[in-house]
């Protein structure tokens, strides 16, 4: 504490995201990074950045950007934001959308994040309670409210509302801004970014951190009604005209482009899940299911904060939130076939030290 | 204006920053870039950034570059902020260090950024005029305030405040935070970054954008006591966890490491600011004494907007501000000799057009 801080500093409980260990020998299953490093041509288009031209500011605007992702969404430019990241997107929203006098609703159970945004900007909030299987039920959502904001597939639990679903909660909101955070949607859901036309208080959000493999880049976009995204604009060129630099508007742009080898990794990466499923299972483990590039899983008879540290100690790190009703789950990254065919294996021994 | 913005959108005057235009063949002296490339060590580094290992994310803490900035400086690491450029290094200051009941304080006539940033975070603030000669009287700010904030060299008029009158300024605020901003501060300046030791409401912020020659990457800093730090990491990591992506963190600790390439450059700006400055002044224009990679100069007889329209006919870029007090200045980017060459030769035959 100090008194040059700002009131608002006392109060903040800020992010804590998972571990980025320095020791380069691990297997990384806790922070659901792609297994599979960025498209070639991406990698070609970064190094071409690297040049002489990194003395001139990016383009504040990232126009090129904004045109691939419109164009990969049949939709406008207009209808794009980007930002440092889909946290920073994410940022942005809450201050510019989401900060009402009712109360903004999302589950109990989601990106732990969300809380964190609403202590910085001051949004009032609710959260409402998953069902016991870990769903989100959208008439529990049908309550005054400033907002509601919730990813799909769920984070940590991974599993997907159907657009079915979102629509009817759209149809039953029409006066509040309702943000779909579809980090993981491009491992098995369906994007709800078709129907913002149709409902102009739908604001899809993604990021290239996972599907893209580009975590390591930082972008993030959203995508809306043309109204939406110049609030999201008018806070942006507030807070920092040029958010996304020359590395991430080039290699974003280049991802795009390449389609063939984004479908090619995340299919593999899918592969990947149901086996996973599968092999987590025969080892009495309750899986969810996934839609997204991780699984969430609980073994009846383990200590979840146990069983993380016995992976740790054989070097594999898994995520364990320390949070209610899920402290006894596991969130385990999709990786490679063989390091999850690692980890199966690691579990098997952890399970049964004798056999 | 739309229903589902919050309110403080409606209220908000975004920052226009200076064009990038996306013609190749003009002389952009108009956003104070840097007329040389980065380093040839830098972009080494930044190309061995494209590889595999974008598909995990970056230390959330840049901790190889927080060592770097700390070793220059001679302060620990701990006394060292790191941001996605200088702006939301800035931006993070105005929330978490800035925001009191009493105003803040800065020139009439400075960063055109900093009262968008209190509309963004809802901070009072005064201005406090510049005095006939645009010089920054310290005297002046001896009044109730809640934090002071002015660029050192001053922008747009270039003009530096010694580092005795800062020190002045700091002894008598003892209860405010005092940020100088210090963009331009390597092109003859005296960083005031020593003396946060003496002074723990002294906060000091550069970026790579200028004399780094880094504009493209965004990467900018805080130096300070580790209480002011610790406040803008909290906002951070309630905003955003991984500002600086991993092209930003390794060509910027590489800049910091050729010092000899940086000190080589800066020194050619300021012998071309000197020539350049002579040469306005041999047309006939007022230029005020720079310490910064521009200058900011009037001339008696002719309109400013007039002449930056002019000079753009002849596909040179100037930075004019239709702004109370300084409609009849240009500010003016130090280029190569030969940039400055051109201006000056187009500068004679737009006033002496028969000659």
């Amino acid at each position: 504490m100090s008194r040059f801080w700002s009131s608002i500093v006392h109060e903040l409980t800020p992010y804590v995201p998972g571990e980025q260990p320095k020791i380069t020998n691990l297997i990384k299953l806790n922070t659901n990074e792609n297994p599979y490093g960025p498209s070639p041509k991406v990698l070609e288009a970064l190094k071409a950045e690297a040049a002489d031209t990194l003395r001139l500011y990016p383009d504040p605007n990232a126009d090129r950007l904004k045109e691939a992702v419109a164009e990969y969404f049949g939709v406008i430019p207009a209808q794009v934001f980007v930002g440092n990241g889909s946290d920073e997107v994410l940022a942005h929203t809450f201050q510019a959308l989401l900060n009402h006098s009712k109360p903004l609703l999302f589950p109990d159970i989601s990106y732990s994040f969300y809380p964190v945004y609403c202590g910085l900007y001051g949004v009032v909030y609710e959260t409402i309670p998953l069902t016991d299987t870990f769903e989100i039920r959208v008439d529990d959502y049908f309550l005054p409210n400033g907002g509601i904001i919730f990813s799909n597939p769920n984070a940590p639990t991974g599993q997907l509302l159907p657009l079915s679903a979102i629509e009817k909660l759209l149809r039953h909101t029409p006066e509040s801004v309702v943000v779909v955070d579809e980090a993981y949607v491009d491992f098995g859901g369906k994007s709800a970014a078709p129907l913002v036309d149709k409902y102009p208080n739908l604001l899809v959000i993604q990021t290239l951190s996972k599907s893209r493999s580009l975590a390591g880049l930082r972008v993030g976009f959203a995508i809306g009604d043309v109204k939406l995204i110049e609030a999201l604009e008018r806070v942006k060129n507030s807070f920092n005209s040029y958010p996304l630099d020359r590395f991430a508007i080039a290699g974003a742009v280049a991802a795009f482009e390449d389609r063939a080898y984004f479908d090619q990794t995340c299919e593999a990466i899918i592969q990947t899940r149901e086996k996973l499923s599968e092999d987590l299972q025969t080892l009495g483990f309750d899986v969810l299911p996934s839609a997204a590039n991780f699984v969430f899983a609980r073994h009846p008879k383990r200590d979840a904060a146990e069983l993380s540290q016995q992976l740790r100690d054989v070097g594999i790190i898994v995520r364990h939130f320390r949070l209610p009703r899920i402290d006894q789950h596991l969130r385990i990254t999709v990786g490679t076939d063989a390091e999850c065919s690692s980890l199966v294996e690691q579990l098997g021994k952890i399970l049964k030290p004798d056999s």
